[in-house]
């Protein structure tokens, strides 16, 4: 019997995250963390498979939409032909010319995109009964190039290139995946500083976070910089001058306010200001990050596409490169984002936090270190604590390092925390309704 | 008693242009030419607002989703207040958090923004009785000035310097207003070269166009060399030296392969060459623009909005800047572009065709000579003559000259071809499937 893609379930799923101000930020003031989630159930009852997208609340519904209107071809086909060539099925989703017009390849069509490539890549990896990170991992130099778009790609990373960068790793991989499993992959906490916590809770959160070892702090800035400026002084002082404070604005400035806050936030040393103004601005990007050096520009949980990727590496613009597991076109386009990132010498720090992104990109960074970059040096994953219960297998970290996932596929949301969530029918919604 | 709107309405309309291979193109092989509609009701039974966004067939129904994600922004809410200050309503609507996170600004959100933003411009002409380039015509530079969403512009221009263009042109407005009305803005065509078409077509509607009095021909290229070679030369013999000829090559190319191509093609002296690449390659139109002058690079019906505008502009990426309606978020948008445009010295040649497209450039298009630009020097409007007779008031074009709107509001599809058209349940999709 053909093992086939049977049907594909899209869910709308959000969790009350603004009810206590986890994750409000300049730009979000009040996040219901959500996922646009599918499920590709097959002829085999014991294989599923699970993907998302991270959303913020309101319009999760149209992600799921844009899923559903994937689902055509998905549907009937086999499971092999999918997972054994995801290179090619990915250009083929990516390439559905009425798609196309609703993006290209950004905004909601790439969430659900990648919403779907997620959900595949999940099944890749329990058909061959391993989690993601180790399945790309086991791949030939030649397979992991055939997982990237080029297309737009090739004046700045040719197919060959990227051969040459992955090939050059390939000796040492063993000895990495090992020491990732001995030692894990060190995090940075962003649990501490959410923008709407008050500077007691901030006090003791860095304090926490010192405790348990972690050597980067992160804090949500822009809203007003009197505040901002206590509240990292409250921080550096926390965390001593040895630490790394890193600060993010999600967006909330043009240009020139970036350089002239950054300046006045100067004397805390930040190692990053992250998203200082808009994701699609390279050039702005590229101004604030010759004004403010030696402070590093970060950016990426934004950032549509490998082509936007291109030029932020092309321009000097970024010194961290924050990839995003569900923003990007799923392990494809991170993989294509981090071959251009190592060409160019800038680390990947993933993006994590909001729902189910740290269960994620831990296989990403994992596969950085393994086949891409061959080193942690100067990286480090976002790592924020809620939501995790949620899980199958939850994302850990111990000592302010991830864990390696040892789980076949990717990351799965438990059954009850799926219908306990389901927005509006599941239980929670129902019962915060009457 | 108080204008409200009482209920946003969204349909999902469907041409069926693919049975002709109108609109066929090197990356669209068969669109149905679509519009996510809009219509905002109010509790004055004579006046419903109507917007759209352009899209290719499948896939509409999520940009209708999104419409309604949006409709509790309005429905409730007092006409005067909305279109009374459109700047503010733009903004307001544009900054959404939840929404903001599904783009921010772009795909499908921003296209859904820039329905209903359509649908208040037509409900605000309306109310006033004139079409929406008479009423952009008749705001001063200050209330044309509040329209514009500066975040993200300053460092390329600032609400001042907006103003100073605006101010500096007020004087002319009526004489221009005038000279549009007798005269008309001039148009070019690009019905003579769908990709689909073969060879005799293609001479066949090149005589038609020249014999109908357009200077400007443009052609669709970008699938095989040798057969753009052989149609470019045949429209290049049948308009003569002195006429202009455009090419178009839909995003198919890498950078390198853009200005390979291009070099083969100059022997056909192409004005300009439109999206030949990724439309978020900023440095890469900068890059084949250098290579392959004099040939102009064009692009902008993929340009997601204001914030790569100003990039594309800021390094002399494009010699012609193609806005399009239903891209950007309405006129609000539009009009940043245009201002933007002046200060660097670009030509606004707005994008039309589709459906619907060339009903709201006109306005746009005559906004730029009133208010903007001042002159229509360098500058032409596309004009694809198909699916006009939908429209309560057809887009016309004269001698090559579009014909300036009279009715008031923006554009409106008849309700006899909303209903026949609406997909699945509409009359022509019904008798389809039969």
């Amino acid at each position: 019997m053909t093992l086939r893609i049977t049907r594909v379930e899209a869910l709308d799923i959000r969790f009350p995250t603004s009810l206590s101000l986890d994750g409000s930020d300049a730009m979000n003031p009040d996040p219901d963390y959500s996922a646009a989630y599918v499920m590709l159930h097959t002829n085999d009852d014991r294989l599923t498979g699970h993907g998302f997208t991270f959303t913020i609340g309101r319009g999760t519904e149209i992600c799921v939409t844009a899923i559903r209107a994937l689902a055509p071809q998905l549907e009937g086909a086999s499971v092999e032909e999918l997972v054994g060539d995801l290179g090619g099925t990915s250009r083929r989703l990516i390439g559905i010319s009425p798609f196309r017009w609703l993006g290209p390849e950004k905004g909601i069509m790439h969430l659900a995109t990648s919403a779907v490539l997620n959900a595949l890549w999940d099944l890749a990896g329990k058909l061959r009964g391993m989690p993601v990170w180790r399945l790309v991992a086991a791949m030939s130099p030649e397979e992991q190039v055939d997982l990237v778009d080029f297309r737009y790609l090739t004046d700045a990373l040719t197919p060959d290139q990227a051969l040459a960068v992955l090939r050059a790793k390939a000796p040492g991989r063993g000895e990495r995946i090992a020491a990732l499993e001995a030692d894990g992959y060190r995090a940075y906490t962003t649990s501490a500083g959410w923008l709407g916590y008050d500077d007691d809770k901030v006090r003791r959160l860095c304090h926490e976070a010192v405790a348990e070892g972690f050597d980067h702090v992160k804090l949500k800035v822009g809203r007003s910089l009197e505040d901002d400026l206590r509240r990292t002084r409250i921080a550096r002082e926390v965390i001593g001058p040895d630490r790394e404070l890193m600060v993010d604005a999600n967006q909330v400035w043009s240009v020139p306010e970036a350089i002239e806050w950054m300046r006045a936030l100067a004397e805390v040393r930040p190692m990053w200001i992250e998203e200082p103004t808009s994701p699609d601005d390279i050039l702005g990007h590229a101004a604030i990050a010759k004004a403010i050096a030696p402070i590093g520009v970060a950016t990426g949980e934004h950032v549509q596409n490998r082509v936007v990727w291109k030029q932020l590496f092309q321009t000097d613009a970024i010194r961290f490169a924050q990839i995003d597991a569900c923003r990007l076109a799923s392990v494809n386009e991170v993989l294509a984002v981090q071959l251009l990132a190592e060409r160019f010498g800038v680390p990947v720090c993933p993006h994590a936090g909001g729902v189910g992104l740290c269960e994620l990109v831990v296989h990403l960074a994992a596969i950085d270190m393994v086949c891409v970059a061959g080193t942690t040096q100067g990286r480090v994953v976002e790592w924020v604590d809620h939501l995790h219960e949620h899980f199958a297998e939850p994302a850990r970290v111990e000592r302010a390092r991830y864990r390696m996932p040892q789980a076949p596929g990717y990351a799965e949301l438990l059954p009850a925390s799926r219908e306990r969530f389901t927005f509006p029918d599941g239980t929670y919604w129902r019962e915060a309704r009457t």
